[in-house]
């Protein structure tokens, strides 16, 4: 049941809560925490315990979709797990769909769609900034399990969308109701789409132009998600912490 | 991009927030709601909108997946779609995984693991109560996309569990402490397991037993839904609302 | 220790949390609960058991502001201790000030305001619903333990505010921002107004009265009350509750 | 309307939510901020503007008991306006009242107590160790606005409580139930008894002291505080906050 690493996979090395990273396994490869120098060995599976030179103990662990979504290099804010777990099930998001994504930010949302719609889905993600297209490309490349993301760099407010058809679209950009009439068409009747945006304006705009576009079934939420300490000295909520990211939009394309 | 709906197929019938059903789709079928009687018509397809005999507007529209979880006929407590997606997350959980639950209870995050994993992926259910476990598979039955669930009727206190391997645990019953040493021998080295329960010993029971049993990474959350009204007369959260439905707990397995 | 009970006096007659009762003493009176009947004896005394005809203990307590303030006979919504308690710090009311509230509604957060300022202070209080008013004062007479409140049945949109001066003032109608021009001048420089309000919309009206009006430090909150349940079987979060009452704003007066 | 400073006074100086300050007034006196120098004039009233040598405004400003609450000198975590206020309340606690506080602590909820109850009511305020109840004293000495605090350097763990009598009790220290047996005597039948602290654990043990004293209607809150961010780029909670500080317990001692 254990399974070896092997040379250029990634894998989380955790030490404790603030000492864990994302490493790119080579043999005798050295990596320098607080908590002293690490050797990765010649022979490392999956589960193993290693110790730094301060001998403190790190385990070799998959990085599950949260994690690797939560590490990406961000040259954007991401959306945070807590929201992109629910946005997944409220859009019906499931293996062998075809969803669209704009826009594609740093990519921590894409590596979540790719995992969720696997090797029979697509993702189409459309961002107009390169430069964040190139890093969120890179983020992806690394850490996804499926080649299964077409990017594409545009401008989807002044740009029409590709002729494809599309199960679910989750929209994150500051002013997604100038996509909304362009999007629409792509989606097949009866699904969803979903938006987030950190202002209850930003929401009620997207609100107004959903009305406009004819979409039914409007939702909007908001999650807040609380670490608990379970500790020797008592269990409570973590004492500070992030207290907002986003409110989510969903609702459903009908026929006019 | 209309698709045509065919005989027997299941799809969310939606008129407002109160009044929304989920259909099974026959010709002629006469549908009885509080805003007055549906009849199917002989073609139908997503997207549709169709008028009751009070003249109210309904429209026919994909059942997405959380919408069926909270609809299975419950006989247990059932996992919220906010918590749902959390859990799918944290445990990695991605399109073609194998991954067991335990309880199956009503089989509301069973239909959410089936989409997860899709045709390639594997889910494994373990129920010890026989009349649940009828319930969930008719539940399962009716509203799955995928053929990939095998359901158990075993008491995995008592029985020792198949000899699989998965790539994550999901755990909901009264006692997960119990089960714990039992389950862990088919979970990967370094992949992870999550827990649900309502009170916070419960959690900390689970916490002790994860220890004793070497888990490492061990992390506990709550999460907290909030729906936000957008409506004529202003903009405010819900008054009043469900505010707990479980704690969350996860950890890594590592090689002893 | 034991405080006598004078008849007419108004006592918490506590079963439980649902069995609960604000109560008039009278000798040989009669209550009548679903946990049976219970005649009030000739001598009672604060923190007596009395027992009903079924053999359920009463405990005679004293009610405290809260729950004075939440067992008022309601026209009106009124506002909650969670938002009282905070709403008197944020303005530095304290024993012996003089405070402006408009509208009295029902009296709730006159009750909390009298308590607050005392036999030294005054609490003006302005209500443009004569039936209101009316309501309100009979919810004041039952509870109140200080004649310090002067009862206005006046409209502040439309008509002038007496020539008072005051430390703080609290505006609870539906559109306060027609009411901050007016109130302004009995606002002593440098204290304190606050507002309560259902609707974000509603806030964001005020906030842009408040700062035409050349108020600083404003300031916007919500405050989220959590039931904790410790019981045999655990302890958790209520399940199901209120969750949103208003949001609250505070500014501070200055000259120009 | 305006009221003229006096020397040695203490107001709040406030530029904006970061530059905002209790200052004793002395004529002349220079304030040095990150905004620039200001310098007192020579008449100064409240809610007047001054400019400081960077030509930034700031007000002159009451600084309300909240405030003053969380500006004292800390040498211990304090009690937070949100909870403060809503203890007050279910505490009944009213002008005129005679109340015990143990441990004082740096003497944040003192002063709010000594607000509360005013010139007719007492405060009796104990704390164990003499270098928080010195640094109390000067906390509130430099904020109260009444002299009726009584401060004991006494540990009510292993010494008897004074031969008072008070109508409400607030319980501020790590193990509060060693304390209740103790503090019982000197509260008045049918009345109330609060107690804050961070651990759930604590809790628990506090209530099975309660219910072993014989106190009833126990209950056990936590409240949530959400600051709300109005600007023109839109409106939102606060991004990273304070998430929890305490659970609140509540009781009532009868007669046995």
């Amino acid at each position: 049941m254990k399974e070896k690493m092997k040379e250029g996979e990634i894998f989380l090395l955790y030490g404790d809560e603030k000492a864990n990273y994302l490493v790119k396994y080579e043999k005798n490869k050295e990596i320098h925490t607080h908590k002293g120098k690490i050797i990765l060995p010649e022979k490392l599976s999956y589960g193993d315990k290693i110790f730094s030179s301060k001998n403190f103990p790190f385990y070799v662990l998959y990085p599950e979709t949260s994690y690797l979504s939560m590490k990406v290099k961000r040259k954007t804010t991401i959306v945070y797990p807590k929201d992109a777990g629910f946005i997944i099930l409220n859009l019906g998001i499931k293996s062998g769909d075809k969803v669209l994504e704009v826009g594609t930010g740093s990519g921590a949302f894409t590596i979540i769609l790719s995992n969720a719609v696997g090797e029979n889905g697509i993702v189409y993600s459309f961002e107009k900034r390169k430069d964040f297209l190139e890093n969120a490309k890179e983020n992806f490349e690394k850490f996804s399990k499926f080649k299964n993301v077409m990017f594409y760099n545009m401008d989807l407010e002044k740009e029409i969308v590709p002729d494809i058809e599309v199960d679910a679209i989750f929209i994150d950009v500051p002013e997604p109701w100038k996509l909304i009439g362009n999007l629409k068409k792509v989606l097949k009747s009866g699904k969803g789409l979903a938006s987030i945006s950190p202002n209850i304006e930003q929401i009620k705009k997207t609100k107004e132009e959903l009305v406009f576009e004819k979409f039914v079934r409007i939702r909007i939420y908001e999650i807040i998600l609380r670490e608990i300490l379970v500790r020797e000295e008592g269990t409570r909520p973590k004492e500070y912490s992030i207290t907002h990211t986003g409110y989510l939009i969903f609702a459903n394309k009908v026929n006019e």
